[in-house]
């Protein structure tokens, strides 16, 4: 078992699942729909896949691609089951682009589903010594910001879309001086007409390095460097690299897995990845794939900080599918240091913070607060006092509304951002 | 108009379809979850996404993401419409990376949604200016093989995993013998260890290159060149192109957008895109991407060949989407160049030719038969005949049994692979 890569596929279908289970074994490595001449048994045993577990699971009456196909509009009932399939090594190899195409894309294509979605995968030592990992993870991020015991407090510059160099090197500036440990461009801002990379690079940096000469602390700065081209990426790497940054914003799924190889392996900065598009895959719980299976391939290709969403998140994901993701990133791969940072995000404040350490009992975390910052009533720099405070709270187990009594940012947060979710938590 | 970026959203929700139209058009552009001091009306008028159009269609019983997630568990009944939301290109460019983040990417991650669908996009000519397209398309397909008036007829070397170099250069002397136009690997072969992809080129090109040399035909051989590195992909092409090969097979959505344009600035081959994976986005009618988005992206990019499926698929396809993205893929986006030739497959083995022809009414394709040629009854000769033989049928508009009276190629292939199906077509 240890040469095979192992997969599990929760399979739905008014058929048999165990059927659609041999079905994926045999279409995804030596079949077709009729039998061939070369089909020998020598060759199914070198690189055949094959089913090893099948577990049933309650019957479903939806199925999970809706009605719309004829073969599902009638049914009543569709089984459910996990299989375990396992994949020889010789058949795939370490090349994670093979991985993907052999054990995962095709596989959706196949008939008699009415679901499909990819919960497991176990892959042999071997990738983790085919792929680097991340290149600075958790402790370079820790080392870069001189950040410890605690969160690293990041935010967003905003409005996402729209400011003027100028303008988002003022709001950097404020938001350094606030005492910031980590600030980012939205995922949306890479380098449009009126705001190009290279001279957001050069009105920001000199206020980065300014206040690092006046202070001693260096603010990580994430710049949007993802393009298309990889080129063209590794132009925007190296001008962030070459004005003293040491973080760039990589939308992952937008350049795909070849773009990121190509940059992992040229890169000097922490590669922040944000996930955007990763909820058309997952979001159907019956569908798509699971994030501790996507996340596999990204950590091994070289992502440092990975976004996440958080607790009580303004977009879709549900609290326990957030805690997935963050324990799936917690869990090495091959060795402590293929984790990246777990990037904390979406709707954040600080009043999500008692009830993700009650979660999670760590700080190794990147806290990220967009709006949560930049528009607390007292301003920003109030904004990163308060989530600072409320972090000590979890910590030490004090109830935030009590830490807020002798705590005015915090109490301010309180006020403005803390709705029932945040009581509650 | 003309300079906006137009995404057409099929959007279903318990609650608003207006209300969550405005939400992409603003957590997409300049928005977050509270109001911010830098977004003035210049900034919003400049760079801000607005709803252009809404369309109601009718309210659906069963929510597209199933009833898992609390807010879905409860509502009988769910809003539906399309809406039509403009993104001004000063705030995207003709980056595709950044189209897809903008645009699509992050509006799967807003709450609310019961299904979200991305239906139709509209580009500016400027996109049209800044990719290069298709190399060689239709027009370089034909004239690489050779073959005009009828379907170029491709075969997959099978089983698609297992043979070692020379024994698929053996089934390749067979199949270049039989007549074929056009072999590829399987897509789930790129450079195992049984079969490295130097080793396969140099068994499988003297072939090839001895039949031109006696025929003058020149038959068109697509190695699974894919790689996650894209330098790795860089040196299977050359080694490629170094043997006197002219394409390779590559698995786009494994390898994203990035390596995708990486490669094609380099490129010298007929790159035949395989989309696997591709279902995981389109399988739901009402959830991810229709293939006339999808496509826009690849076909910008490059993509020469770009498979479909087929009439009476063997994967989950029903006809009517096949037939959609034929159609989808026939027009131009900004010229006509820009158009990669359709490659029919899946279950393909000339019964469905007749129904094809019916509803392309073009013989501008690559129709792709894989068991459906190497396991014909009298051999791949008579596939690759039978094949023919029902192509000059269809066009003629004579029914196959008819045609098959006096065509024993075509009559066995009848007797073996005809269903019903194929009798209905």
């Amino acid at each position: 078992m240890s040469d095979d890569i192992v997969l599990t596929y929760r399979i739905e279908t008014p058929g048999s699942v165990e059927g659609l289970a041999r079905k994926i074994a045999s279409d995804q490595s030596t079949g077709t729909f009729v039998p061939l001449p070369g089909e020998t048994p020598e060759l199914k045993a070198r690189v055949a896949a094959r089913v090893v577990d099948v577990r049933m699971l309650e019957p479903v009456a939806e199925p999970a691609f809706g009605r719309t196909h004829d073969d599902l509009a009638e049914p009543r009932s569709f089984n459910c089951g996990e299989a375990d399939i396992a994949f020889p090594m010789e058949a795939v190899g370490t090349d994670l682009a093979a991985l993907m195409t052999i054990a995962i894309g095709g596989t959706f294509s196949i008939k008699g589903f009415s679901g499909i979605r990819v919960t497991g995968l176990t892959l042999p030592d071997a990738f983790g010594r085919a792929w680097p990992g991340p290149q600075f993870g958790i402790e370079g991020s820790k080392r870069l910001t001189g950040v410890s015991g605690r969160p690293i407090v990041g935010t967003i510059v905003k409005p996402a879309l729209g400011l003027r160099p100028p303008e988002s090197a003022a709001m950097v500036r404020e938001l350094v001086e606030a005492g910031v440990d980590f600030i980012k461009d939205d995922e949306k801002l890479m380098s449009p007409a009126y705001s190009p990379l290279a001279e957001r690079v050069k009105a920001i940096m000199p206020v980065v390095l300014d206040h690092e000469q006046r202070t001693g602390k260096k603010v990580m700065v994430a710049f949007g460097i993802t393009a298309t081209d990889p080129d063209e990426m590794m132009r925007n790497h190296d001008l962030v690299l070459a004005a003293g940054g040491n973080a760039a914003v990589v939308n992952i799924n937008s350049i795909g897995m070849g773009a990121m190889a190509f940059l992992r392996r040229r890169s000097g900065l922490v590669l922040h990845a944000h996930r955007n598009g990763w909820d058309i895959l997952t979001r159907h719980p019956s569908l798509g794939l699971d994030f501790s299976v996507y996340q596999t391939f990204w950590r091994l290709l070289g992502v440092d900080q990975f976004q996440i969403n958080g607790i009580a998140a303004k977009y879709w994901e549900p609290d326990a599918s957030f805690l997935r993701s963050y324990h799936a990133l917690r869990r090495p791969l091959f060795r402590p240091d293929d984790r990246p940072l777990p990037v904390v995000g979406s709707g954040q404040w600080g009043g999500q913070a008692p009830a993700t350490y009650a979660a999670v009992r760590s700080t190794d975390l990147l806290y990220l607060c967009g709006g949560g910052v930049v528009s607390h009533p007292m301003g920003p720099a109030a904004g990163v006092r308060a989530v600072r405070q409320a972090w000590e709270a979890a910590v030490a187990g004090i109830d935030l509304a009590a830490h807020a009594a002798d705590h005015p940012e915090l109490a301010a947060s309180l006020e403005a951002f803390g709705g029932a979710d945040a009581k509650g938590a």
